[in-house]
């Protein structure tokens, strides 16, 4: 079988994370989620604790950089790019799955690449986020929202285009028919695309 | 198990209603594209004729409107209207497959409601409407292009929301898996979150 690489673009809490990592288990290819910002690092000669603390962040707006009298490009952008180039260099390697980072949009255009997206309703998420994860919120509500909105505007800064188009995604599943389910129908999608080629 | 409605969005040249057919099959419920014209006709009183030149069509401008001095509600206004209550009256009805007109938008906050969307490249789209559909176009490219721009529009003007947001539906399928094991990918999804109730 050819070489391929599957993106998985998610909301928070909906726990994309976790049926990516299963969906790399299934297809038996690497997974990249955190895992990626070591060789970032490497790749950057930022230290990981520095490419951790600037990961997914949007660059403040150019005013900003303005005022600050910066000459060269800001970290969040240098790091973006490292990534871009750790994420083709993983894309020439072997098969994987990346989660986030804007991989589908890295990748646009790329032979063998299947972009997958999960969704779950917000109830759903601050269920997921506060009794799994066990983060701690005043108001769940807000604090998802505010990630979502994080989360848009990184995509929509680096991506240079909208985030959570459907056309963009060969494949979207709400994960409220549970992690282990959501993975087994990807890769039943998956199995077919590739077997196809 | 309990009545659900599955609605199915689509970009023009998918395949969505042959997949939406299949699906209602698969799951022997009833399947409502075109047929839910003559419903239309009989609650508004429009002829079926003139609902079918007026389906899915968005209305006129505004100004247009006052330019012409309309007293009431332009006819697609109307037959949206109508359309709506159908909608509603089948949901209340029967378990059943519900093509385009908005359906996830007039259900949305509805108990056992599933929305799916299909898409497909631009490339495999053109070579369904014409090799299948036996549709002729100059320049298919400008033509599907058209179509989902009027598609947009259609939905955009009556559903007060943007087309196409990954987190509107349960589930999205690129149809280049074929129709037959798009159905079945969904089939499967579907039946899962059917079973959860």
């Amino acid at each position: 079988m050819d070489k391929y690489v599957v993106t998985v673009s998610r909301e928070y809490g909906s726990g994309g994370r976790l049926i990516g990592k299963k969906l790399a288990d299934d297809l038996g290819i690497s997974f990249y989620d955190g895992e990626l910002l070591s060789l970032v690092a490497k790749e950057s000669g930022y230290t990981e604790d520095f490419v951790r603390r600037n990961d997914q962040k949007k660059t403040q707006s150019l005013l900003y950089h303005l005022y600050i009298g910066s000459q060269i490009l800001p970290a969040s952008d240098m790091i973006f790019i490292a990534q871009s180039r750790v994420i083709k260099d993983l894309y020439n390697k072997e098969s994987c799955v990346i989660v986030g980072r804007c991989a589908d949009y890295v990748l646009r255009g790329f032979d063998n690449v299947i972009n997958v997206f999960i969704t779950a309703p917000l109830e759903s998420r601050i269920a997921r986020v506060r009794d799994e994860y066990g983060e701690q919120a005043e108001n769940y509500r807000a604090y998802l929202l505010k990630k979502d909105k994080n989360r848009i505007a990184y995509y929509n800064y680096f991506a240079d285009d909208a985030w959570g188009k459907v056309q963009t995604y060969d494949i979207s599943v709400n994960s409220d028919i549970g992690i282990e389910k959501s993975a087994d129908i990807l890769t039943d999608y998956i199995k077919t695309r590739l077997g196809d080629k």
